[in-house]
């Protein structure tokens, strides 16, 4: 069985085609903001957010390495996301992708936070392209991390189903609160 | 994203290699039994159980308008399945099928149950193959059927996880209660 970051990768790939636009929330150490690109190839664009500027700045470094031209990079906060894409593009948003928690290897004391992750996703979601999907790497084992983990749960399980399939994917007999991946599409 | 039941075929695809035993738990009408038949092949057998004559004669029936050959069908709680394995068949053991609740288009009388789900779980899991996975597909709308899930979800989720992955798979937004995959899959 796939593990919860591959299997999110998969997701993404079926729903993210060339041209498309990809947002990445939280670009971190900037692994997913490489794979996005790959995905939305040469014509296609990557958004990629972070509030902190040791994540841009990592993220920037493993772009360059890889010679990446196809993601703009902005230090803000994922829930304004859509006011960096234009109006017209909206049709084109193919996918997204959040991890929650605290930047690896940072101090920890960042961490994402429920009101902020839930109008982020909620704005993403309405965006989307039919078919397009939102990936969330759910972490949850650090301090307000089950706080978060349970305000999203609740958010996500009360989107409606004639609009969005939500699908839990879930290792549940590991122990030190492995991530596990929620998994938004808009429906066709 | 694939459906429940599609992700559990795909999932015992994967696992289940031409010439290995496979088992269906709860043979029902016999979409399961004729899926796992053409996964095992010609050199491979499948055991399928049921309680209920019904679902033992409308497998038979499937079976037999597919010309299939492979598969040794038994009237007796899938508790006891492996008694009806040889031992020296043990090893080839690559994959099982439970659907829990009653059989599609009978009087819902008849139900699992937790005490047999669990008791049959924990002895197929016992005997399979080094990567071989048991798919339940969980269907708890019904009378008795929370206690099941509860009772289910409990007992794979105290799995050792050295020794088995446990995957639940959840449609999360949704009305009526729709059925959800656990998979337990034996680590190599």
């Amino acid at each position: 069985m796939k593990k919860v970051i591959p299997f999110a990768h998969d997701l993404l790939e079926q729903t993210i085609n060339p041209g498309d636009i990809a947002i990445d929330a939280t670009c971190g150490n900037g692994h997913d903001t490489l794979v996005l690109s790959k995905l939305v190839g040469d014509k296609g664009t990557v958004f990629a957010f972070d509030i902190q500027n040791q994540a841009i700045e990592r993220t920037k470094q493993l772009l360059d390495q890889a010679s990446v031209q196809n993601v703009q990079l902005h230090m803000v906060d994922h829930q304004y996301a859509p006011d960096y894409i234009s109006e017209e593009d909206y049709g084109r948003i193919g996918g997204a992708i959040f991890n929650l928690g605290y930047l690896p290897g940072s101090d920890k004391q960042t961490i994402t936070t429920p009101e902020s992750t839930i109008a982020a996703v909620d704005s993403i979601a309405a965006l989307l392209k039919q078919g397009g999907l939102i990936a969330i790497v759910v972490y949850y084992g650090h301090q307000g991390g089950e706080r978060e983990k349970q305000a999203l749960l609740d958010y996500v399980s009360s989107l409606d189903q004639k609009k969005f399939s939500v699908l839990q994917y879930a290792f549940i007999n590991q122990q030190n609160n492995p991530p596990f991946l929620l998994a938004v599409q808009k429906r066709k």
